[in-house]
């Protein structure tokens, strides 16, 4: 095990006792930034855009998108990453502000050294700034993160939200990003000038087999979106205000209203919206192109919110007798305690070597 | 003709009475929001982007772009879309709210079975919000909306206009697209990864077959900027300052100063520029092989400003011998009674099967 | 010579005369706007991007970015430019109004003839308005600015900095853009659709062959962000906040917290940020395949901030033996006084025809 931040582990001891000292007084028991321990893998891993459309990834717990780690501001995240595939990896928690633990940045050649097959890093750093952050590998990204599947979410809760995030009633986790299908099954290899897109995905899957946002009038959703892979693109919510609130987690000063909100890579949006209009309404990528699988409409980046009050009964709806799978965008998952979870849902199978 | 909208007319007749009631007493008869009904065909059409590039189109009343719609905020819209084409179509009106009215939103497989060839469609909505707003198919966008020219603008006009939409002069409605002549004469393919766009178009033409914006010092411009194809657009105005008001319709709550806008596929901006700088300036793409005709420079999106002031009269001037062509940006349907403007400027030809 | 200009210098003149006996009385002496005359060539120049990547441009006085151009608001700027390449060209001053000069505005085919190889042309404007301003040819676009390195910066230093800017300690130029090595070495060919841009470059060089950022705690640096190129970038500073604060140089009314910045071509962003977290730290385009270099990790658009405080001596650190070259980023030349600052670290080799 290669790790680098035995002194960091002991500086941050000794803070911790002045900084708790300093709490006792001061703070109410209840409010007290916690430690949050989470063991993580990186795995071989087939994981399905849509229908045959395989891909061979580097999943962080077999899984793309990766678990959601989900944390209190100012909590103290230690996780310990082991990588059991045949490539060196790392982690950078895209967004954490990494103040005085620079080393835990997670960039090779910058602040680490990659860790290699087989071997166990830990990261450990303050939950700083709230906000929808994420993370990815640092390693080759031009493969590892376009397309070898190695992101997932990282959501901050604030400790003073915003008025208008004590409004929402529900939330959902869009992670949007591009495939090259040509380099499938070619791992180690691809994300190189030339490339042709071919799928396009939301949470990793490709319509129809990505799922809707259910809900009720009276509702108002909050959509996380990222720029989790290499291309632009332009969410269109029809029937709807979408209210445009964060940027990369923080507050826009002036929040801004729109139907089609564009997204660059590495960017988040928070996108607050009023359940005020029952029906079934798409939500797609007005990037056009980007509504294929291969050469195929209809796919690509493309859900539909459905109201309850309308149902689904209607004989030209595409998704009436879909199964439904909840959790798809973390939603379920964004009500439980906080810690990271996993979900099964986006669990893929193990590549025996 | 297929047509779900018996039950949804039936509650709109009841809910117009009871508002009828409501603005007898309240509203001035003026401002009584107005029923507009109008038809319209989807046509097989071969138009001309620039030079002898032609392109098969299925134009909605012949023409690409399709008719202006210009109605007040709170119209009641009635549209029947007649499909005379060989391939099924709808028509998704961008940005309307269609509260209550969802089955009008006009995507296949979601809100209504497309409308087959021959087929009359009625779609009824009420024109909110105000602002540049565009309809578009939505059957195979990937293709109906990036190359076969399938959208126009739907212009709602505000209740209470903003102070700075009172200044405004003159204003130009200026679409972009993105073709890919691989496709031109194969109706019903194309849109798919790995094409090459090689045309870029403003109201569907090429420089130098675009139109100039003729002006004189002391009008205010407002210049509606649509993203309607698949590519991203930074359009760059020369020796002005762009005062960015509107996004998508909705007016910013801090405006935005700059000499380049950024535009995604799906958005609306919308500009607004005193003219207080006499002389010829471009207004053009700043992605810069967006100013190509196939392989060969200048061309694309690309136009200039001619202020009255400074005439035309100059040896270097590409358009000083020019014909002119009024409305090619639909300004001069613009200063119409509200209603449905064809507009012989952007006729293609019939293609007869 | 070909040159337009002699009734507007006349003009200019006597329009001095008034403004100055005006400014007798009114200004005190030293904010009397100067006027500044600079020389400049355009030459046939070889500059290597990285490793053996080389690239044939048409380099302004023989360098990639072109020369700095620093000079205050107000200020009456000439510039003579003589063009020693076989190929026509023009100067187009990004961003600046040129207010009743428009026929020094750069355009060819709208406000002058392009000069011809072997002439010299004189342009002549008033610096307004203040900020990050740059200038690039206006001939064939496509090729000329995509990938013939024709851009430099005009940094126009307002009369009434915002307090921010006042807090700023040191600040960078980086000019994004994009080539396609394919037209390396066929000057007066590409920038055409289909081609494959497989290059990236802060200041017309690839990681790793930029710069790093040195800072020390306490430093507030701005970084002037140019979209130069053909492409869209999303850059990622790691570790800080980004304060985005002006667009075009335009203050932003509401400036905006990031930590991801799009960037369409022909935008500029200006970005303050404390240097409040002592550490090495990326900034990167999140446009993952814009960090290769023709097929292979890591290159294209990426550099760190070295803090003083952590030093370089770090055995994972990739650039802990770098020869460090400062100015890279015009960063010495921004504190000179005011005028034209050539720079030997852009100097390409002349190509003798």
């Amino acid at each position: 095990m290669r790790n680098s931040n035995s002194i960091f582990s002991h500086y941050r001891f000794i803070i911790s006792i002045v900084i708790g000292l300093y709490a006792l007084v001061m703070i109410p028991a209840t409010s007290w930034a916690e430690k949050r321990e989470f063991d993580m893998s990186i795995e071989d891993t087939r994981i399905v855009l849509v229908g045959k459309r395989d891909f061979h990834t580097f999943a962080f717990n077999g899984q793309v998108p990766a678990p959601l780690i989900h944390v209190k501001e100012g909590d103290d995240v230690v996780v310990n990453v082991t990588n059991m595939t045949t490539l060196p990896h790392t982690i950078h928690w895209h967004g954490m502000l990494q103040r005085g633990t620079w080393q835990n940045d997670g960039v090779p050649h910058a602040t680490q050294h990659a860790i290699e097959p087989g071997d166990t890093f830990t990261y450990k750093f303050k939950a700083e700034p709230s906000g929808t952050m994420w993370y990815h590998c640092h390693v080759n990204v031009n493969e590892h993160v376009t397309m070898r599947g190695m992101w997932g979410p990282l959501i901050v809760e604030p400790k003073n939200p915003l008025p208008i995030e004590k409004t929402v009633t529900k939330e959902y986790i869009m992670m949007l990003s591009d495939w090259v299908s040509a380099w499938a099954n070619k791992p180690g290899e691809g994300g190189i000038p030339g490339d042709v897109f071919d799928y396009y995905t939301i949470n990793a899957k490709s319509f129809p087999e990505t799922q809707p946002i259910r809900v009720k009038k009276g509702d108002v959703i909050r959509l996380r979106i990222f720029g989790a892979g290499d291309q632009v693109h332009s969410i269109h919510t029809h029937g709807h205000i979408s209210n445009i609130v964060f940027k990369d987690g923080f507050p826009l000063e002036s929040p801004i209203k729109a139907d089609t909100v564009l997204i660059g890579p590495g960017e988040r949006y928070d996108v607050i919206i009023n359940m005020d209009n029952p029906g079934l309404w798409m939500i797609h990528d007005h990037v056009d192109t980007h509504t294929t699988n291969g050469d195929k409409p209809d796919g690509g980046i493309m859900t539909t919110i459905e109201y309850e009050e309308v149902g689904l009964d209607h004989d030209f709806y595409v998704w009436k007798d879909k199964k439904f799978v909840p959790d798809f965008y973390y939603e379920e998952s964004l009500k439980k305690d906080f810690g990271m979870h996993n979900s099964k849902v986006f669990k893929g199978e193990l590549i025996e070597e």
